[in-house]
């Protein structure tokens, strides 16, 4: 049995599994989609306003999305999403970091125009294993409703 | 010569290249970051909402990134970005589809904090082969001043 639109309600919280980020990981995802030279060389991340290579944020982002679907979207009736607001990106990620999500449901609205479905709206923060926040996230979410 | 933040200002329009994304890289980053069935398997995603396989909004938006860095980031004294704001997800993202980025600067800030620096804010277009707009998001961007 998923999770429906019911399921859920403003104030939940559910926290992810953790995640480490590698060097190799960092540069992979950089040369593809985001290769400015303090997320893809060493040495030029050195040179940065950053003082050493750092992850692509939306690397982060990536991970965010990753750590939702295990967390809990997987065990869901998603229908996907609209978009998010609000992206922040608070301090570096750097290689060996190991991250972890924080989830709060903030906000479970009923379809007016579609009786089948809904839109949760989420607060989200990725922590580093100092327990600072490296980024902050408002998604959106669209669930079926119970059968 | 770099861009500076000198060298912004607002209607400022920058048009990309095309890119191109198969089924095998929707596949690919669906399987690392995203595995929602309906970007991952094909038969899924027939049973879907979408009717087909389509990638995820996260593979789109650093197909963004990447065609920002194509475009222009890579010739600018960039800093960096604190976040973005309104990813809208409009319409889906399919195998083969040619993508093409269209970049407005709306805004040009001065740090009142920081004299060599300040922020450029951009409202960003993605665009299908047949024109449509499956993405929009509004970006920022830190800048140095020129010297």
């Amino acid at each position: 049995m998923p999770l429906y639109l019911e399921d859920f309600a403003p104030g939940q919280v559910r926290e992810s599994p953790p995640r480490t980020l590698t060097k190799d990981e960092i540069v992979a995802f950089a040369r593809e989609y985001d290769p400015q030279p303090f997320h893809t060389d060493e040495e030029a991340g050195k040179r940065s306003v950053f003082g050493g290579l750092i992850a692509s944020g939306w690397q982060t982002v990536g991970i965010m999305m990753r750590l939702l679907w295990d967390t809990f979207l997987k065990d869901t009736a998603s229908l996907g999403s609209p978009g998010c607001d609000e992206i922040r990106w608070l301090k570096p990620v750097r290689p060996g970091d190991t991250l972890r999500a924080r989830f709060t449901i903030t906000e479970v609205v009923p379809s007016r125009s579609k009786p089948d479905r809904g839109m949760v709206r989420t607060f989200t923060e990725i922590l580093n294993q100092h327990g600072e926040i490296v980024m902050t996230v408002r998604g959106l979410g669209l669930f079926g409703r119970r059968p």
